[in-house]
């Protein structure tokens, strides 16, 4: 438990939070994992405007290496967009080295034991948040990544 | 906050997560109030079926009473339906008494000081959970209140 809360990365987490929240975002976090109130299929940050849900699952890392989720935590955040509609992304920061990125579920790879991964290269070159902003209000997706660096503070 | 804790009625609260959830909504419940978490606007409960937002501060209390709201918590209901889409109900339940009872936001009473009432004869004469699904999905509206008396359960 103790080390679930650690992976989570609360603080990181509040961080995201506040950026959605920026952005004009609805943005609500779920209760502690392990709570009852978790029984049902919820993803850490949910964040919906004007009808457009995205569904997050937070991952923060201290150092370049592959991140790994667990197969239920995919199936979980599945089974909230199919309800909700809207996009399940992963979210990744590599602390200190990396501002967040996304990782939308389809792109995640398969482990052979059925869980998924994420490489390093993969993070390096996955969506900022105003990309998945764009994406998901319908404008066209900013294609030159390097003139938004304000976004890896 | 011991107080406020009770007036949420947590365990209701579960109740109507789960009903929700049936229904085929996404549910989320708020963390705990007073955490850092929600410094930004959250309602107790956020529910979502297909881009359809519903958004509820659950009251539940133990004899036929009217229900007080705080305008902070009718305010972060409508800043969070703002940003989100959807429409901000107050949930109230009274034990033992009536099931699930659901007072849109603007049929509210405003008190002298500033905050907001709900009549025991609002209360009673209110929507049940399947008239705002079916309002909230587009179907038409069920008139006959009388005929849905397995949501009192």
């Amino acid at each position: 438990m103790k080390n679930k809360r650690r992976s989570r990365g609360f603080s990181h987490e509040r961080d995201l939070v506040h950026r959605l929240w920026e952005k004009g975002f609805a943005v609500i976090r779920a209760p502690a994992s392990g709570a009852k109130a978790r029984r049902y299929a919820v993803p850490d940050i949910v964040a919906i405007k004007q009808g457009v849900v995205l569904a997050f699952e937070v991952k923060t890392i201290h150092n370049e290496r592959p991140v790994y989720i667990p197969n239920r935590q995919v199936d979980k955040l599945l089974e909230f967009t199919k309800r909700a509609g809207g996009k399940p992304y992963i979210a990744v920061k590599i602390i200190g080295i990396t501002g967040w990125r996304f990782i939308p579920v389809e792109e995640l790879e398969e482990t052979r034991g059925g869980n998924y991964r994420v490489s390093v290269e993969k993070i390096h070159n996955s969506l900022r948040l105003p990309d998945i902003v764009s994406l998901m209000l319908g404008n066209k997706l900013l294609t030159d990544y390097a003139s938004i660096g304000e976004e890896d503070s």
